[in-house]
């Protein structure tokens, strides 16, 4: 099943939920302290979207202007290439899944993560790139595919509702966290973002 | 009756249409002459809005940069001081018209959507201010109910779809178009800088 | 004597000064108040420029986003008509003078500029368009040459530092403040911005 | 020496060639396929600068939106972290280079880079950061004076006009240009992207 020609509901759909996504995150200064290196990104996937041209994401990415966070484009199918694989290959596990985005890791982040979603009830899991099989690293595209199959087997078959990977080289680890829609992944990382920059701080 | 909390359904649904109509604009290159030296604004009233809190509009207008319409910010409640208040008025004649635009007029344009309105069976009117009443000039405020007021009268009772207004000193006259919802709204106003500045160069 | 090619140190003179006097606006909140329903423009002009190509603007102009001053676009050759064809019509007069500003106009603004004016020593003068012949307001840009020349005959021969129009069907009145480079211009009108607002608040 | 109050001259100077080298970046659509996943910045160091304060860079860093370089925001003293530091590393040996840029590296654009500095005349290096002791990859803060340091010495005692490093694990590998002030580095990294995407395109 195809996800086939967008209704006008659903466009209108995901555009609001998208705007207002976008106002949660930039209205979170917080969560300038948890934008990577290589920027944050939010997607929101079409009902059974196959291709990225179904995942609509941030073009240019969230980066960070005057200490805040700041969407250097607007939400566009096809804006995203890494984010939308991920949350692609995600769905094939759990197609309730359509929006995901992602954040900074760090040793002491990821301990914090770890307790937060102990204390949440989340499924959490790491991805061990060191022990991803040399052949997968050097084919082109073979890379996610094992990283979401890793991220699943290590929770134990569900996929978590957050997880990050380490230990690649070349590669900035990011952690990820998924959800149905954009509008409540935003805020459920924006609080993320202030609780644990406000222990950090305190 | 009044506007209440916004449901979670609405502000998706007013983001959503939003967002897309900006799209619909700034992918109009032609608009771009239809802009007014006061700049465009595009609104869209909550149901039973009484006030400009429950008005979207785009915070800083549609201006012209690079040659193309350009929304200065993003859609926010609020952000329309005029724009708003003309709306509010002209539903308290028809509450199913929840949207409106304006843009430049000029004596070649006014002749011009005279003939486009009577093409498409809709309602057409002009505002002389020149016979608006001193005491409403000069009352604060008061100019708005009087203008809406006879751009109906001289439409025969009903709101007219396409209207302007003209001969106030130290005011530029615009055009407005009105409609339930802005994407449509959108849509329409650039189908007419599309004919009329295809006309115009043609 | 044209204005000729540019050289490098001119071209960084120029974009380098508008840089900081946009830097001077955006951060001066209270200029949100002054800026005219037109948007406000700033100006600078090569030396010996004649054509509009040759005076650098602000693409889009100074609108307010979140109620603070936003240039809309870039500092760019050519974006500005009006403000370009004034500075023009100014300097042939007073070539010193390659900056200007426009910005709001009231009874009550005009009344405090006139004494601020006074207490600055400078040229100030008003124009009134009702005394503008038919024959001029009906040509293509002959408007103008009138309003300069009546400006400079009503400060007695002089180029008034800050002057405004009133009058005119159709056109909203504007202040206009000039000076030798934009940088000083902006830091000039922020400070009347927030002396004026200052004074309206208190 | 210590960079002292800066003069005006000196901050018209570095806003006027930085705003004309955004200019340059923004209007090479070709350079959009260079920026690396931690996206570009541009950085220009004051004379004697010493502390990230006092080099400007583009805050937000170069981004890409509708498949062109963007400038998320605009040029600020202290916007840059990385490669701000790593400009003020440099010019302990050369205090003539004040300007930098980074982009993104694969070893395809390695081999090219390396011929392509060879046809320049210019000197290129690389470091391999697998060689980095484990207490400078531990230490806060001494990875940046390794770095440089290797990437000197590599070149036989110069700072290479153009260098790259590889091998860290958690770290994106990005190409560094250098150059006197930041116009003339966006020229140069524009023509590298417009001659290296030809030949992979043609």
């Amino acid at each position: 099943m195809e996800a086939g020609i967008i209704t006008l509901e659903e466009e209108i759909d995901m555009h609001g939920r998208m705007a207002m996504a976008i106002n949660v995150i930039e209205g979170c200064p917080e969560f300038a302290n948890l934008i990577p290196e290589v920027r944050a990104n939010l997607v929101y996937a079409r009902n059974n979207a196959k291709t990225r041209e179904e995942i609509m994401a941030i073009d240019g990415r969230v980066t960070v202007v005057s200490g805040r966070p700041h969407a250097a484009g607007k939400p566009k199918f096809g804006a995203s290439s890494h984010m939308a694989r991920l949350i692609i290959e995600i769905r094939k596990t759990d197609p309730s899944l359509r929006a995901g985005i992602d954040f900074a890791n760090n040793p002491h982040l990821a301990k914090w993560l770890e307790h937060y979603c102990h204390s949440k009830g989340w499924v959490f899991s790491v991805i061990d790139r060191r022990f991803e099989p040399e052949e997968i690293k050097e084919a082109e595209g073979a890379s996610m595919p094992w990283k979401v199959k890793a991220a699943i087997e290590a929770a134990g078959g569900k996929v978590p509702k957050i997880f990050y990977e380490t230990g690649a080289v070349g590669k900035e680890p990011v952690s990820v966290l998924v959800g149905s829609e954009p509008l409540v992944v935003a805020q459920e990382v924006c609080e993320i973002a202030r609780l644990y920059y406000g222990e950090c701080q305190g």
